[in-house]
């Protein structure tokens, strides 16, 4: 298979598992939206069965959409990214380009798709958290130690799979998905992905965000709709999934 | 295998879709319902279920339960809408016929089981969202927008299900509507289905739908107990959808 | 197979089906237990979870655990209840027999369990709820179409579950289950069973259950802990699935 | 297969059913967590799914991942607890070492996800509660009862499973776990397996666990951050689940 066949397999569903997660929070935390308040739990269930679909469109190339199940492959050993794609540095480079774009792509689909309740909804922070995960409690270190934890499970969990007979294939990594969500997603909203977290917050730093009021309220004075992209905490979503990822694939290859 | 059992097919599976969808919705929102007010998860779990439960219903046939599938399939270049059946313009007006018959008769089971509670209950909005869906911020072309995206993302993956080995069938779909759900139903509640909305919208007008009150309270003076179908906004979940379908199936033409 | 096999093995599946079944139940209805007030989505999977528990339990028999069910075979003119057990009048006694019987040990399991709950919790019209349904607005015959059309969903989808090829098996009852107590479970709570609510009423009635309160507090006075069993009712979760039930055989037998 | 690569493996499994098994009450009780009082429905999914991972994990083991279960198979009469793997003297102690020690390693994991939560949570009976378990209404005989009863279905349906075709594997044991939950964890929380609960009370009894306050509040005076780890209920998670447990092997050897 060629690269571009990855790259175009990865940006698809990458996109899909964007444009359904970033979806879900919007849901729920947007004014106005029907899923508004709707709790954790459809959260989880919402980026469980965004992996799920995201899964089915990019089964050419394997499915990583995500850097660090990348890396996590690449260090665990294994001799191919998917049937006939050869582990090298390429083609890395084309898994991380094709999901960095894939991520930035969905966020702007979700965006397009709750456009009126981006503009009905007074709270900048809310509108960045639909984009782009933050810390419950901003602690650099610790916020850091729960994403490696959160990506060691998901990546660790996905190398098992493969040793494992198995008929669920994309079911399995939606469910588990949802049990980090539920488990590990308290602290930090469970990145778990650095092109999940980056390529949408380069989307918030680009898009026109605004607030319009609806209903003919007007727009409180001051309100300008949008906030700043928290660029010092993004290097932590980033750095945590590439580094428990790649913890992952090494003890993986200890210990199956 | 002939048209007739495919019309059969059809209304079967789209008729137990939405009884079950329909009524997930009724039970969310009639007054002294047993899950009334039971969160956006329950209706989506409902909406996917019911269509878990559908496509056994409607094997014979491929279970598209929905136009936009059928067009899906269509523009995707398949040759056949299920093992046996050529696509064509007759047999894509009867899948059309029979989601359509089923849809609407699925509605009136609906109704008919929640009787006593679309009765009970005082808010004629509540009782038109149990059978068609409504905009959360009416705006025309952003419900468009959403109800293309999410119709994109469910006939996209079903194109993309066939391609890939799965012992998951009916689940991997049903999920995959719990998702989209989850995801994407916060702006327009998901229609997603031409026939899913058009035929319970049709039974709404012609239902004789009343508010009695109950416990011997009196209905309000001037309770009539029906508001208008909202016609107005009937050809969104219509239009919208067959554009998805459409889209997707050439999309998926190309990238798989 | 014997026919004392069948018996132990239904008594068994629907023994574990009531435990579980009016096992959640009381976990959201009784006093100060963990999930108290837990959504009508927790109690869609406690019985959709207690289904799938009770047919691994009693796969020999072909997990029946439900007169309806073992009625709705017969309707649809199967020549075997299960493989090496033939359709008969001794062999459809023995089920109902055993479903009957185990319905009724396991809400006693399900009272043990939840015995300091019991008596804690001073509405006794909630302690019946355990063991049996009740109408949210009580009206006997769309209490009985309500019971006909949920039970029909039921069998005639677990009648279809045999007609396609599946790996599922136990989880897609147990999420036919779930689906229908989320979409139409709200106007009677959803016996959908004979046997689930029968034998329990009977357990209700003999049981000596009681208020003594909790940390202290006395019970109020008049408080006996248990009200009538609302034998007045009873028939209609009895009836209603069968008629379900026999109807759906009926259909399948002509659809499929 | 060696007795070390047993131990590891149970290890390894053990741990991250406790890392994500703790972690979903960590999530939904301590202070400023995103999932804060998500609910019964939350925690039981975040156990189950925690049990489908480590059960992935621990293929190389049979993944018991419980004493109760290691127990169950042997009064079951079976000659393996996993294949290659002798029942015997020395692999129960292994099994019961390796469970025990992932417990203890996958509740310190669980800590450090949630450190600023832990310090920012001023209930210290909230705190015990990530790690261990501890009854609703305090009672040891019924608390006892209802341990056993819910380890007994635990065993019981995951020995039914060995007898049946299921391609379902880890997630019918994690539905398993779900649905136990939901139905019979509100009286006692749900150990149902006597290293998940002592594990990590070991764990409570030797961290420092504290409280710090957050957004510059002061610690309340006479706050420590810690209480005692309620050692006099210890002994209930612990009996039961093994009764339990012995109880089902001696009940499946009879019935399948």
């Amino acid at each position: 298979m060629g690269l571009g066949t990855v790259f175009l397999s990865e940006v698809l569903g990458t996109g899909i598992l964007l444009l359904l997660g970033a979806g879900v929070v919007a849901n729920v935390l947007l004014a106005k939206s029907k899923g508004f308040d709707g709790g954790w739990l459809l959260i989880n269930f919402g980026w469980g069965l965004a992996v799920f679909a995201g899964v089915y469109i990019a089964y050419k190339s394997g499915a990583h959409l995500n850097p660090a199940v990348t890396v996590g492959i690449l260090t665990s050993g294994a001799d191919e990214f998917a049937p006939g794609v050869p582990v090298g540095v390429g083609s890395t480079l084309v898994y991380f380009a094709g999901e960095m774009l894939g991520a930035f792509l969905g966020a702007v689909l979700a965006w397009l798709a709750y456009k009126p309740h981006f503009d009905a909804t007074p709270d900048e922070g809310l509108k960045l958290a639909v984009f782009s995960t933050g810390p419950a409690i901003r602690s650099y270190a610790w916020n850091l130690v729960c994403e490696i934890i959160g990506t060691f499970v998901l990546v660790f969990v996905i190398l098992a799979l493969g040793k494992t007979p198995t008929q669920l294939g994309p079911l399995a990594v939606a469910m588990l998905v949802v049990g980090i969500g539920a488990s590990l997603g308290g602290p930090t909203g469970y990145a778990i992905n650095p092109a999940r977290d980056l390529g949408p917050r380069i989307a918030h730093a680009l898009l026109p965000l605004s607030y319009k009021g609806t209903d003919g309220e007007a727009a409180p004075a001051g309100a300008t709709g949008k906030k700043d992209s928290d660029w010092g905490y993004a290097w932590v979503p980033v750095v945590g999934p590439v580094v428990g990822g790649a913890l992952a694939g090494i003890v993986a290859a200890l210990a199956f």
